[in-house]
């Protein structure tokens, strides 16, 4: 196969040094992943890309369900009256609505906006669903599209529609509501790291950061190659702040009146984007198998020879009958070397050639996404081998991916090292709390405090901004 | 357990023969399936309902796969121009379309329709996709809600907004998208026999009753107990009619730009509907096991002795490794008998209960929802016994609702007979093609013409409506 063909297949990936981001764009449309549509904003996803939606949508369904949660479906539409119930929730999320206001050819009474996300309308069907302490805890969950009039968009990190999950629940006391907000930061956390490969910081927001309407929000921060945060996924506790709005009330045991404590915790199609750059590399998409549409490319060589495709065909069926999921291309149109380079590019974890000595010598030759190492398998056990191979690159990829993360995190003591630290990566620093110090840190260096970790063992004394004594330990760093 | 209770409990179903409007309205909302919202015409689901929705598309996704369709997911929002360029598809749907005028506080420069379906934007999307036949077929599905801002709606047959598939695929020829057209026709009988045991009529609409914008509709026909016809699934044939003013054009292997020829099939929450008004009774819900989100109620007896729940926790377990659905129904705060109602009226295939006596027997008493019949079944092998049951209710429930529909359906030769005939059942007629005919039908019984079926032999020569000479089968009847 042509080097030159090699060559001008991948010289149209923008590289990662030059310009990350339009690397990132060229991934996304050269792989089949999305494209744009005649909506500003919106997205349509292509069978590739939908297809990563779907085996994260079904991976993390499985933990949904297996935390005792069930799903449901909200309408899209929510009229006006209910978004202005909340106040911090209408004023944060009013800018970016998209408004209904003709049915057919007549005037709506009441504007009703496209969800932008539903904690209002979950709360208006709690309120009619929730009566005594006996129907609590609710938990409930819903796979949708919501729609947020963005000004500036980028495919899956931040278009006016997009598909994600949104938990919402109701809860007789603020214990077992913090419990749930926990919980679900904890199952986003395992979830990004052992599905998607990608490493993240837990914590909680800081009160300039947090969803509009709660009273505390934690997240999952991923860092991406070229140093920048992205939110993974939130869990919010809102403790009453919408129940007494929404008048979400259940009788106790005790015979009184209350109201209920709540949720609400959201992942969205964002995912693929922090798995795109995380991962991805200058011959494009690397996906991790656990995510990955195709697992194998299996690939005849010299197919017009006989017994060539017929062992592909014997190959693919042990490999589906494994649980594997396999794409034998067989396609004539194209030469050997253009597919390579194909699957390369497409991010398949693991290429399977067969030709007539491979058949010969009872082996197939492998060639790993991530590595690039090639290795000889035996035909006998094949299923067994590729099933490991998989799990061995879903492993590594995440190592290799938390050695970056813990190589561009570094402890700041200064602004100046702040700011040199936030160029390429998360800055752990002391902070006093003041909002003013985060406005600081936001102007000088256009980095955002990301979130508190867990575990505040103090990295220094005083605030990094203001220099002021400070017990908080926080993360900054520039953020999609 | 108290006879008044049960009385009590089931009373507030309205019976079928009094009200079969009122009883599905009743079956709807005591079953916990949906709920009205404050938003007009539109359904929330609960966990109950949507857990049916749920098996419903893990099952039809499963066929739509193995027939070569890949999922996708298009934009919620199509602009109005794009809405405009085939005629009689905007014709059809511009009357119930909700519209967006309004981004933020921006009033936007064109509106924007809330999909009603997604013919024109998958158009547009394949206008880009398509250059050479090397690309088709295009065979593409997606699971939404759509919205149609109907007038007059019912939980499940017509709501503003449902939950849906939509097939939209684009082929070389003419032949491959009718055929097409029918492999997923035949998909969806196959589908509504299988897995709902609803038995359907499939055949082809009339030149009235087609979709709006398309060449030939195909439907299935399914009968409800009060008689009257439910569209369960439409697959239609659009030719180039889309094609044409959207120019999806491709390169043909003789050099010369061609038209996709194209098809789109949808079905829709409606077949939950359909499922109730089949096979529903005065107790309640009734579902085929394939679809119930609970296959096996199992409830302890006397609970409280030693024993009876850690045998009931086991059973369960057996039963969940065996992939059967189980509901271990241990609260304290309700009689067993308020319990034997209430997994009744839900549906519940099969109620398993489990005293001392029993454990003693080494038995498990199970009772069938279907024909109300109560057997022992030994513990040893219960998974298996279990399985087998639940196939014995499926397919006797779909040979239950074959007799139904069989026995409801006659032959017809008079405006009179056919007439008496749609009071109670479908009507099948010859009809001379005319719409005058079919007019007259709507008008004088409120019927209308269902479907023609693949099988056209003669039962008669005269159009059932005017009398002249008719060549055409077509099934009559009142429709939801």
């Amino acid at each position: 196969m042509a080097k030159e063909k090699q060559q001008e297949f991948v010289q149209h990936l923008t590289p990662r040094e030059e310009d990350f981001s339009q690397w990132y764009t060229d991934v996304v449309l050269k792989c089949d992943l999305m494209d744009y549509t005649p909506v500003r904003g919106c997205m349509a996803l292509k069978p590739y890309g939908y297809g990563i939606w779907e085996l994260i949508q079904q991976q993390m369904d499985a933990r949904f369900k297996a935390t005792g949660h069930k799903n449901v479906a909200m309408p899209m539409l929510i009229p006006e009256s209910l978004l202005l119930k909340e106040a911090d929730h209408v004023e944060g999320f009013a800018p970016e609505v998209a408004w209904v206001t003709h049915g057919g050819n007549e005037k709506l009474t009441e504007r009703l906006a496209i969800r932008p996300t539903s904690e209002t309308i979950f709360c208006a069907m709690y309120a009619k669903w929730v009566q005594s302490w006996r129907d609590l805890p609710m938990k409930y969950n819903q796979w949708c599209s919501v729609m947020r009039w963005e000004k500036s968009t980028r495919p899956f990190l931040r278009t006016a529609e997009f598909w994600w999950q949104e938990g919402h629940t109701v809860h007789a006391t603020a214990e077992e509501a913090q419990e749930e907000t926990l919980l679900m930061l904890e199952v986003y956390r395992e979830f990004c790291e052992n599905v998607l490969a990608v490493p993240v910081y837990a914590g909680q927001k800081s009160d300039k950061e947090k969803f509009a309407g709660a009273r505390a929000t934690y997240s999952v921060e991923a860092m991406m190659q070229d140093g920048k945060a992205l939110q993974a996924g939130t869990s919010h506790n809102f403790g009453t702040n919408f129940s007494e709005p929404f008048e979400v009330q259940f009788l106790d045991k005790d015979g009184t009146l209350k109201h209920v404590h709540e949720t609400s915790w959201g992942t969205s199609t964002r995912l693929i984007g922090a798995v795109i750059m995380t991962h991805g590399d200058e011959r494009g998409l690397k996906l991790p198998p656990k995510i990955a549409p195709i697992q194998v490319a299996l690939l005849p060589i010299a197919a017009h020879k006989g017994g060539v495709l017929e062992a592909c065909a014997d190959i693919r069926d042990k490999l589906v009958a494994a649980g594997i999921r396999v794409e034998l291309d067989d396609r004539d149109t194209y030469s050997a070397g253009w597919k390579f380079n194909e699957w390369e590019m497409k991010g398949v974890p693991l290429r399977l050639e067969v030709g007539p000595r491979d058949i010969a010598a009872g082996q197939v030759m492998a060639a790993r996404r991530d590595t690039h190492e090639k290795l000889a398998l035996p035909m006998e056990g094949l299923a067994d081998a590729v099933t490991k191979l998989l799990d061995d690159i879903q492993r590594s990829m995440y190592e290799i991916a938390l050695d970056f993360q813990q190589k561009r995190t570094a402890t700041v003591k200064t602004m100046e090292e702040l700011g040199e630290q936030v160029k390429t990566g998360f800055a752990m620093a002391m902070w006093c709390g003041e909002r003013a110090c985060e406005n600081a840190v936001k102007e000088r260096f256009s980095a955002t405090s990301r979130n508190m970790p867990f575990d505040q063992t103090p990295v220094g004394e005083d605030c990094v901004v203001c220099g002021q004594k400070a017990d908080i330990v926080m993360y900054f760093a520039k953020a999609y």
